[in-house]
């Protein structure tokens, strides 16, 4: 009897909303692919009351006369919102809250924006933000510390470089740290004047103030922001502290978690606290998960980090290094795995690619099943190593916009000889691997129509260099748009929850201005995203 | 339009379960509060299909005939759940998992439980667990880790005294710790042979090895069944840490978190970590919430802990010593209250309540409205502080228990002129301040029915002493009842959600096999539990 009573009560949370009629999105020019990468259009979208997609109705198709609701998008352009699969969630809301020199043209223009920055912020301890980027300044040098005194010497000042892989402090922030001429790196790291290069940024991050949750929050909440307005509608979270997941369970329970997370714990121990011995649920409506671990093999290029076989071309006596022994990067991806966490490992460098795909090679006999292996940015590839992605079901994790941005440095960091297997998104379809798109969002714009331009013209937004960097690593435009969308997704194991229009499927959807599928490079990355819907629901609208 | 279905969309989730019957739990014989102490009886319990109360039904009553379910308890005493107002939920799960030396009579009888557990489990690094105390074995002093070493020699060995505020290690355990007869404690605690008092345990427990998330769970689940059993349905878990935060969240996420918890965040740093600028809402239809935070102004009386006016009479050189400087308590109550988190303050010594309640008055006119400041065990009180309690509004949270296995011990340490506020849950009351009564699981077992015989009686178990140890701090069998259920509930800002059967309540109640109003004390203690129902659902059934 009792027994009786507790399905019932089971039943009728789930069966409630089948009390309710169906809405509907009609009027569309609606465009997604299926299962297979195919496009289908469509001009009506039925939804359940619960904000998953019922049916995708096409002109002709009689529309059902009981409805909840009705919305007539009067004939403009449908899309299935946008998956980066490659994203750093607060960092892009700190980005958007901090002092932001992304936009600066040299040094002189950063210094300026600095020192205006500090005359605004008067109350702020530290100065802290980030996004440059001494190539897009043609400075041929890092910054040094005078340079930073010369802006601001009151107080201390802490940058990060636009990759986050190094960060340039003035001297009152040395001062700080306790940090002199004498002070060593750590391994993993270096320190140039007063730039400190990947794991040397530990030696001030430690005295800088620590975000309060109440930052933090406010720091979602902007990224969140920026997200919704460029139609990203879910985002792969590639490192997630403890602290950061604590305030993901805030603002779901609170209600204001809307884009979904798919969540990878910085490191194997981050995962085991949170999760505990496997992956959690999907929460809050499938809009957080953490699935994942996140694992960094070497640095970034511009740094010259990533680690290398051969020298860097531009500085002979370098070649970056690699973060972890092979044991111990086989041991952390042995605990991940037999807790069944997927693993995500940074890999820039050819050295490192090399490296983590040996490891995964060395461990995929003991931990077989779907696994799903990602390398992330997967950017410089030996050619020798390429088909082993494919071999070794490696998703390749990779970002457009880095190489319409890089590509000048990574000319410079490698001469052209080694470029072959360089941002080989092309190379790696035809090898057989699965790509997963997205834009490494604060270090690039989470702009996917940048993205999906990039991809097939290989030009940045000034159509540069003509032709397109070595074009053969050109994409179609339906290949990109997969990588987008189902192919992040897919990468994040959410194929059945999220990443295309089809029965089932959360209505996850933008309504753009253009048809991206006929619109020139230019137009497309024009595309003005007018309206963001997740789960049924609308979460911005453009003024 | 959209907004029409928004609402919709909500509203179908809340009014589903409308569509349902209520559910009947009748013939019973049915004994509650009302909201002013007053005892109802009561034949039938109707619940809501969401599983709260929704009447209570008189025998001449009708029954309503459209029902989902109903469940015919053959005359059997009803009673709401018990709310125990203070207690270590985990570490009542590691008493359960661990070595528990809780009912060992004499050093030698530990000794050979400790060497039997040792043999029983081979593949355990370190011997962990606790429970023993001296007092209980008529030692007349610490044991030595020499006395451990004759034990189990081969493998480090840490055991918590039975109130936690003391752990003992043998001499494999001081090696793993680099402890030698050189090394001191930190501030706040202090070695005494092989035994490490509040803040010294820390120079070993850094190197015991942690807890496993899976660990964990397994310890929730373990005193979560032995709550069930004891008919314990909510509890305050005073002193959550992040780790522990996370476990709480898993096991919610999973389902598996059945009875209510009240967390009190261990710091103020927890706190904040965890639930960021205030309170968590509750969680899993209010099962878990992060209301407060958990600070100790000192350690215990049995290990000498405890901070006292006076020197301890059977110690004259000590007389205990507060962990926090005067400042100190008072930022860290400061930050709690600027973020609305309740504040509970371990005090056991005369001299730790007198500071603790002179903080509260020094903030409380900062930080108005309804605070319900607690003192958590408020053990040894100066009759000259005893109304300072209800003139600041603070809850005196207490355990009975303590009182009937401490006497003996509380009048060695003090001297019988000192006692005159020791324990006094009858002065606490008639001075107006509000009892909360709890057990400090595992300190003590999580028994209400031994603590409510106690709170009427002064004896123990065995009916000693004669008389009743200070009969006139004695208190009514109701007052101890409210106490133990809607005190505690009061305690912890639950009082709209459990603690009574009331309508609009959550439907938490036992069914056990004697009416505790009339039970003889023996008879009391000798209560069984039949059934334990939280939310409408049943959790436990006896054999």
């Amino acid at each position: 009897m009792i027994r009786t009573f507790l399905l019932a009560g089971a039943a009728a949370v789930a069966l409630a909303p089948a009390a309710h009629a169906d809405a509907l999105i009609d009027n569309v020019n609606g465009m997604t692919m299926d299962a297979n990468g195919k496009v289908i259009r469509f001009t009506g979208l039925l939804l359940t009351p619960d904000g998953k997609v019922s049916k995708l109705l096409k002109s002709g198709d009689k529309r059902p006369e009981k409805l909840d609701w009705r919305s007539d998008m009067k004939g403009r352009v449908l899309l299935p919102g946008f998956v980066d699969a490659h994203g750093h969630v607060f960092a892009q809301g700190y980005r958007a809250l901090e002092l932001d020199l992304s936009d600066t043209t040299s040094l002189a223009d950063a210094q300026t924006k600095i020192a205006a920055y500090a005359r605004a912020n008067p109350e702020k301890r530290w100065i802290t933000g980030g996004g440059w980027n001494q190539e897009v300044w043609k400075l041929g040098r890092f910054p040094t510390s005078a340079d930073l005194d010369a802006a601001l010497g009151d107080r201390p000042v802490w940058l990060a470089r636009a990759d986050g892989h190094a960060s340039w402090a003035n001297s009152a922030a040395l001062r700080a740290a306790g940090v002199t001429s004498k002070s060593v790196s750590p391994a993993g790291g270096r320190i140039e004047g007063g730039v400190f290069v990947d794991a040397a940024q530990s030696l001030i991050d430690k005295v800088v103030p620590q975000p309060l949750p109440r930052d933090m929050s406010q720091a979602f909440l902007a990224a969140q922001k920026i997200l919704l307005r460029y139609g990203v509608t879910a985002t792969a979270d590639m490192g997630t502290s403890v602290e950061e997941w604590l305030a993901y369970r805030r603002l779901g329970d609170a209600g204001s978690l809307r884009v979904r997370i798919m969540s990878y714990g910085m490191g194997v121990d981050t995962a085991v606290k949170v999760a505990g011995a496997g992956p959690t649920p999907w929460l809050y409506n499938d809009r957080l998960r953490m699935g994942g671990i996140k694992l960094y093999e070497d640095g970034a290029l511009g740094s010259r980090g990533a680690w290398l076989k051969q020298p860097y071309a531009d500085a002979p006596g370098q070649s970056g290094a690699g973060f972890m022994a092979d044991d111990v990067i086989r041991n952390l991806m042995v605990r991940a795995a037999m807790d069944n966490f997927q693993v995500a490992v940074h890999a820039i460098g050819d050295k490192a690619n090399a490296e983590v795909l040996s490891a995964i090679e060395d461990i995929s006999d003991s931990y077989k099943g779907d696994r799903r292996w990602r390398i992330e940015h997967a950017q410089i590839v030996d050619p020798a190593d390429l088909p082993r992605f494919a071999k070794d079901n490696v998703i390749a994790s990779m970002q457009p916009t880095h190489e319409t941005s890089d590509w000048r440095m990574a000319e410079a960091r490698l001469g052209p000889a080694r470029l072959r297997g360089a941002y080989a998104w092309n190379a790696m379809l035809q090898s057989g691997a699965r790509l997963a798109f997205g834009s490494d969002f604060p270090v690039e714009k989470p702009d996917p129509f940048a993205g999906w331009a990039a991809a097939f013209t290989r030009q940045d937004a000034a159509g540069e260099p003509f032709g397109g960097w070595q074009p053969d690593e050109r994409i179609t435009r339906e290949q990109a748009w997969w990588a987008l969308t189902a192919g992040g997704a897919w990468a994040g194991f959410a194929e059945d929850k999220f990443g295309r229009l089809a029965a089932g499927q959360r209505a996850d959807f933008i309504i753009v201005d253009r048809d991206p599928l006929l619109a020139s490079p230019t137009e497309l990355r024009a595309t003005k995203v007018l309206q963001t819907w997740i789960g049924g629901q609308k979460e911005y609208e453009a003024n």
